[in-house]
């Protein structure tokens, strides 16, 4: 009895050293990997609740998706300190292995307050940790995120940039700039322009300096080798089913064309794509919005299966980040009809739609005196009563869906608990080589990038500490001085000064000044509201 | 091409054989048996919906549950017309491999109207076909059905039972007094007394002379060998909640029970173990009810897996038959705070009830004088409206779960979208010993049929030609007269004549009475409302 109980001493602190995230990572420590894999496709569908891909399936006539036979188990999406989620500590774990809090991209949490997670020291408040991209890129390998989002939304930041706040799109996106990534396709291109800086920097151009830059189809498809970065629109792209394929590609030409050039890196290569909106379409209760980017979403897993199953070398891996809405086929119409409601009572009135609620708010005129034709026409809806009318005549264009999609939704017999997130857990879905046990079971989002991460053969923590050094406690120890210049406070310079030796390092870029000449470090410098970071490289550049 | 085309034809051909339930079985196929097991544990979970899962992890504390590391994928829960299933076909695919029918038990449907699945021959409408457990019990396996419903229920029926109505409690019960097996534990006594019955059988009484009888957890807990047959209710047995442990066992103490008994047979057993309330929980948006059966079902699996994991020859299987109610944390109450509301919003409010709704309608009163103090006391609710106690005091006490389901449901933030089942996929959870492949992906749920007959080495369809041949076309071939005398309605009898050779077999049991002589058959005789189907070993009676 007593010699048992010293095993279990003894195994609990084994575990307790192995725990490389937040929570325990004894579901990875049992993932056998036999060989390492070359690549990783990482595809989120942001917000997909299994009621929204099973009426998907069923819109799309029933067949088998291409997500079905990776199903594997489930992932649980707490965040830190609340048991639903928002995109940015939710993307964070699955990037970077740590569970955050609501806002926070790529830095721990202020605190651990849900169950079973460990403290957070308090020098360790809204640290930066390496996400699995910056893993891979750190040993060699190519990068690339796609987002039908602008590109520095919540999720595709969560894997390129660390700052306390998803809104802080200027110094997001310019760590986005500054990453070194090798290829970025998505919408908002025009938070990349001066005038709409708070920086007043123009990083659209700093881009095409960089990168063969497209902005249509016809440029996206010419760049066939190197750096791509391509933005389709201002902001976020079209949802699939309103998209005008003229303007943008789909979401599965993105994944083909992200996965031709990066898999010319002898070195394999990491890709994180998002199917944004179909998030948002949830958020508003559009099962049109829903059922167009799920679709979309489910074509670009097809395209990194054939891919993966090809080449023999690449894990694929799928999960959305937190339910939304609640979605159901049956609503309280099917409360007491609902085993013998058929199928077309649920899809027919769906089928008819041919635009998303996004798309009904482009085509009613200002005057909304359009109404009646534009639902009938786009939406199939002959039958709105005067209420109804009322009510899209007094919703703004780009709220339109959360007006048009609740009334297409109730004729479908569909129903919706909430306008928010919603916290079940979710459904993993993994396709691994054979050399890799597929990760199964219940697992914390977090376990993903630890997953990963091992797949791979590298190592999240490893790659915080060459990344995100505290730069006062590193340059102090080494007797340098050290200040965060903040005179133009939109473009905030760390500074070191050591003999002769001055290092200046503006924050969110790679770039280190020493002494006035520009040397590129192998990491952005973050600055979180309360310390600066750098990486270790930058640290050496002071003997 | 022109060779791999062929090979493409042959490799078509090879698959339709290979179909064994009414959908393609492909991804059975795929799955390997080194070694076939000797034992198979379903556990269903009704109407568990993945939300409800999540909330009752919370509300026991956030640490694993039995079930979270057997989540190996998804099933489709759809019948054959429908895309929402009534439990009495979603469990008839799970036990014999074919969806069916709303209502119907055991036999197949009059036409598969859902898209992908084999047309049904018009002479095989309405045809019994068999379940795992009748496959393992003709191949000398004891087997065993808990649930805590009325054990004639829909979903126990599925497993013991062949008739075009789950509403036929006659038929169904008297199918499972006459089916011979061997531990069969849960509610419904009532319906075996001849009082109640149409047919006026006292099958109680015949209950008692095949079985150890067990109506107490005294008479329960002695029984230690042999047969075992216990009900603790006239119905349906309590929530595990109002539950009193000296009236009723917990469903975990019955598996354990079971599992005891069942696992003497040196060729193994087949046990299903339904948590039967769950779903009725869900019915009433009560989710006091669902966390109660939730947390006492997933003690159940924790004891079959305890036995698998020891025993290492055991398939322990699981996975609800349907969703229902679309429970999600999370409501309208959260649509802009659901990233930012912690834990105890969601958990404190559940933690104050000591009783289900279900309980809550025990404690009141007739005059509904004690509305407020019984809330108070019971579901630790103080704020009332006067709306809400209106509404308590005109609602029945067998409905009282539905009117103060909703009332704990809105003060916790949890969201329904309907009071009926729904439509999504649901969670498959497999611990299968390591010579057998997990079943994994998204999987019909009439392939969970198939995977256990593949794992113990089963075949159902020559199971349903042993079991049920359609007795007119059999007799008539061998010249014989056979006619189903209804003279006694409630107790028709096929009674088949051959020159000096009469048998005569009453429906719904497994006897045969030759020239007055009483044989054992196999299987019951099962009469569908359009034939009647005897075992073939009832055929052979006959030279």
């Amino acid at each position: 009895m007593k010699l048992k109980k010293i095993i279990s001493g003894i195994l609990v602190v084994a575990l307790a050293f192995s725990i490389t995230g937040d929570v325990c990572a004894a579901t990875i420590d049992n993932v056998k990997v036999e060989k390492e894999v070359k690549n990783v496709i990482l595809l989120i569908p942001d917000g997909m609740s299994t009621g929204g891909l099973t009426l998907a399936r069923w819109y799309n006539g029933g067949e088998e998706l291409n997500l079905d036979s990776m199903a594997s188990g489930l992932v649980r999406t707490y965040s830190a300190d609340a048991p639903i989620a928002d995109s940015a500590p939710a993307g964070t774990a699955m990037a970077t292995g740590f569970k955050s809090h609501t806002g926070f991209v790529g830095v721990l949490p202020d605190e651990n307050t849900m169950p079973g997670l460990n403290p957070i020291r308090s020098s360790d408040k809204r640290k930066p940790v390496a996400s699995i991209l910056e893993a891979a890129k750190l040993n060699g390998k190519a990068t690339g995120i796609i987002a039908t989002s602008e590109i520095m939304h919540a999720t595709p930041a969560d894997f390129t940039a660390h700052d306390p706040s998803r809104k802080n799109y200027d110094s997001i996106s310019e760590q986005q700039v500054y990453q070194n990534l090798d290829v970025v396709i998505g919408g908002g291109e025009k938070f990349f322009t001066s005038e709409l800086r708070g920086d007043k920097e123009d990083l659209l151009s700093v881009i095409k300096k960089e990168y063969r830059y497209a902005s249509t189809p016809v440029e996206f498809h010419d760049v066939t080798s190197g750096k791509l970065w391509a933005m389709f629109a201002p902001s976020a792209l079209s949802y699939d089913f309103d998209r005008n394929p003229s303007k943008e590609p789909s979401l599965g030409e993105m994944t083909k064309k992200a996965i031709d050039l990066l898999s010319k890196d002898q070195d394999g290569f990491f890709l994180m794509v998002e199917g944004s909106k179909i998030d948002w379409a949830a958020h508003a209760n559009d099962p049109i919005g829903m059922i167009s980017d799920i679709l979309a979403f489910d074509k670009a897993v097809g395209v990194a299966l054939d891919f993966a199953k090809n080449d023999g070398n690449t894990l694929v891996i799928s999960a959305t980040d937190h339910g939304n809405s609640g979605i159901t086929i049956g609503a309280s119409s099917t409360d007491n009809t609902y085993d013998t409601t058929p199928l077309s009572s649920f899809i027919d009135p769906l089928k008819k739609a041919t635009l998303t609620g996004e798309g009904i708010g482009s085509k009613l005129n200002k005057e909304r005196s359009n109404v009646e034709a534009v639902m009938k026409n786009y939406f199939g809806i002959t039958d709105l009563s005067k209420a109804e009318i009322k009510a899209i005549k007094n919703t703004a264009d780009a709220s339109m869906n959360y007006t048009v999609g609740p009334i297409i939704a109730k004729r479908a017999n569909i129903g919706f608990t909430t306008k928010g997130h919603t916290g079940e857990d979710v459904t993993l879905y993994v396709y691994a080589p054979e050399s890799i046990d597929q990760l199964t079971g219940t697992v914390e989002n977090a376990d993903i990038a630890l997953y990963m991460a091992k797949a791979m053969g590298l190592n999240l923590n490893e790659t915080t500490k060459k990344l995100f050094v505290k730069a006062e406690d590193a340059y102090v120890a080494k007797g340098a001085a050290v200040k965060l210049d903040t005179a133009d406070e939109t473009n905030p310079v760390l500074i070191v000064n050591k003999g002769a030796v001055e290092v200046k390092m503006p924050v969110n870029k790679n770039i280190a000044y020493v002494n006035g000449e520009k040397t590129l470090l192998d990491g952005v410098v973050v600055y979180n509201g309360i310390n600066t970071y750098v990486p270790q490289s930058a640290v050496d550049l002071v003997k």
